[in-house]
C-alpha cells in the first residue's frame, strides 16, 4: 500500500492550474492581506479538497476548465477555517511557519480568513449553479458549528466519543463530502453516483480526521513537521484518548493533562506514554480503517474505473501515511 | 420632513415576522453562542436592510413569505460583520450594551460571526435562485474589502476623501444594494427596475453611512444612545474631518488627536469643537443629501407607486434622523 499518494500525471497538471489560480486570486489583494493569506496558502496543505474535486470530475466527463472555480473555492474556504481556527486555538505556528495571528495579530487573522469565505463564495456564485451554492454553505455553516462545538468542549473531560465523532464530522468530513459531491455533480453524473461520492467523502474524511489525531500522539515529530501532541496541549479530547481511558488506570492524569493550561512538555510526554501503552493507537486506526472500508463501499456504486481507483489510492494514503 | 420613519401597517406586522425569524434561528443553537448572537440582534438596529427588502418586495408581486429568508439572511450578515468589526476596532459596546468580545472574549465573538455568516448563506442557498446567492456574495465580499480597508486606514491621515468613499461604499452602501436588488428580484420586478432599485440602494447606503458619521460629531449623545466622538477615538477619518481639514488652522491637532491611540477625554470634545467651528457638518449633510437625491433619481424608474413612496419616507428619514 501507498505511504506517498502520487496524482495521475494528468491531473498534476490540473493541480497546478489550481495552485495557480489560487495564487493569483490570493494575490489580487495588495499589502498585508495577500501576504497574510499567501504565507497560509503555501504553509502546505495537501491540497486534498481541490485533488478530491478534480477525481471526482473524473465520474463522467472531465472538464478541468469547469472544475478549477470549486477546487479553488472549497481550498479557500478550507484555508480561511484553519486561519480563524489558528485565532481561536491560540496556535503559534501551524506545519512549522507561524500562523497570521503570530506574525501579525489576531485582526489581520480575522479579517483575511472574513475575505476568503467572502472570494470562495463570489466565486462560487459567479457560477450559477445551485446546487455547488448549496453543498459549500452547507459544508462552510458545518464548519462553523464544528469550531463552535470544538470550542465547547475544549479541555472538558465531560464528553463522550459521539461528542468527537459530530466534531470532526463537522469540522473536516462535510468539506471532503462537499469537494466530493461537486466534482461529481461538475461531470454530470448521475444522481446515484454523486450521492455514493458524498458518502465516500464523508467517510474519507472521518478517516483523515482519525488519522491525523493518531499522528499527534505516535507520529514522528522530524517527518511530520511539527511537534506532537499539540492536541492535548490545546486540551481536545481525541479519539485515541477515549481509547486509552477504557483500558489505562491513569485517567486522572490524563484529565489533567487535558484540563491543565499549563500542562508541562514533561506531563504531556507522559501523557502520550500512557496512551501508547494501550491499545489505543492501534485501535484507533482500526476505527479509521473502517471509515476507509465505508468510502471504499460507497465507490462500488462508481462505474468509472479511472475514478474509482484513483479515489481507492486516496483512501490508502490517508491510512497509511506518515504525515 | 420625517424625523422618525414609521412603517405602513402592513409592512410593521410582516417586519414582526422576520423579527420572529431571526430570534427563532439564533435562538437554534443552545449556549453562548445563541446568547451572544441575540444579544447583538436585540442590541437595537433599525432593520433598515430588512425593511429594504420588504419595501423594494411591493415593487411588483409582494409575497412576504417569499421575501422572509432573503430579509433575514441580510440581517444575519449584517449582525455577522458588525460582531467581527467590534472585534476588529476593540469596541466594548455597541448602542449602549456590551460587545460579545467585552461580554465574553474574542474566540467567541469570532466563532459566533462566522456561524450566523454561515447561516445566512445556507439560508439563500436553499431558495435555488442563483441571483440572490450572487448579490449577497459580493456585498459579503464588499463587506470584508472594507473591513480590511478600514483596518488599513485607521490612525492614517494620509488618505483622501475617496478612500473614505470607497470604505463606506464596501461597508454599508452595497449591502443596502443587495437589500434592495433581492427584494426586487423576490417581487418579480423588472430589469430596469431592479438596476434602479440597486442604485437607490447604494445611493441611500452612501447617506446614511455619511449621516452616522455625522451624527458620531454634533448628534447628542442623550438621543443617540451611544457616546460621540466614537470614529476619532478610534481613529477613523470620516468626511466630516476631510471638509473641516480644508478650512481649519488646526490641521496638526486633528491629525494628532486621530493618530494617538491615547487621546483623552478633553483632546476629543476640542478636536470636536475645532470640526463644529468649520462648515464640515453643514457641508457634509449636503453630501449626504447628494447621495439622497441620487437614490430619488433612480427611483423615477419604480413604477409601483406605494413602494416609490416608502422608499422615499426611507431617504428622508436617513438624511433628517437624529439617531
Amino acid at each position: 500500500m501507498s505511504k506517498v499518494y502520487s496524482l495521475p500525471s494528468r491531473l498534476k497538471e490540473d493541480l497546478k492550474l489550481v495552485e495557480d489560480e489560487l495564487t493569483r486570486i490570493v494575490s489580487l489583494k495588495e499589502g498585508k492581506l495577500a501576504e497574510a493569506a499567501l504565507t497560509t496558502l503555501k504553509a502546505g496543505g495537501k491540497r486534498l479538497r481541490p485533488i478530491l474535486v478534480l477525481l471526482t470530475g473524473m465520474i463522467n466527463i472531465y472538464d478541468v476548465s469547469k472544475l478549477i472555480p470549486s477546487a479553488v473555492a472549497i481550498e479557500l474556504v478550507h484555508t480561511a477555517s484553519l486561519i480563524h481556527d489558528d485565532v481561536l486555538d491560540g496556535a503559534d505556528t501551524r506545519r512549522g511557519s507561524p500562523t497570521i495571528n503570530a506574525t501579525w495579530d489576531e485582526k489581520v487573522a480575522i479579517s483575511t480568513g472574513d475575505y476568503l469565505f467572502g472570494v470562495a463564495f463570489e466565486i462560487l456564485s459567479k457560477l450559477n449553479n445551485p446546487y455547488l451554492m448549496k453543498v459549500m454553505a452547507e459544508a462552510a455553516l458545518a464548519l462553523s458549528v464544528g469550531e463552535l462545538h470544538q470550542m465547547r468542549t475544549c479541555r472538558n473531560f465531560n464528553q463522550t466519543i459521539d461528542d468527537y465523532l459530530t466534531k470532526i464530522r463537522n469540522k473536516t468530513a462535510l468539506l471532503f463530502s462537499a469537494a466530493c459531491s461537486m466534482g461529481a455533480v461538475l461531470s454530470g453524473a448521475k444522481e446515484t453516483e454523486i450521492e455514493a461520492v458524498g458518502r465516500y467523502g464523508e467517510n474519507l474524511g472521518m478517516a483523515f480526521q482519525i488519522y491525523d489525531d493518531v499522528l499527534d500522539i505516535s507520529g514522528d515529530k522530524r517527518i511530520l513537521g511539527k511537534p506532537i501532541g499539540i492536541d492535548l496541549k490545546d486540551g481536545m479530547v481525541t479519539m485515541p484518548i477515549f481509547l486509552a481511558l477504557q483500558e489505562t488506570s491513569q485517567r486522572a492524569y490524563l484529565q489533567n493533562v487535558v484540563e491543565n493550561v499549563n500542562s508541562t512538555e514533561e506531563e504531556i510526554e507522559k501523557a502520550i506514554r500512557i496512551i501508547k501503552a494501550t491499545s489505543a493507537i492501534k485501535e484507533t486506526k482500526n476505527r479509521a480503517k473502517g471509515f476507509v472500508e465505508k468510502a471504499f463501499e460507497a465507490l462500488k456504486l462508481i462505474d468509472a474505473d479511472e475514478a474509482r481507483r484513483e479515489l481507492r489510492f486516496i483512501g490508502e494514503f490517508v491510512i497509511n501515511r506518515y504525515h
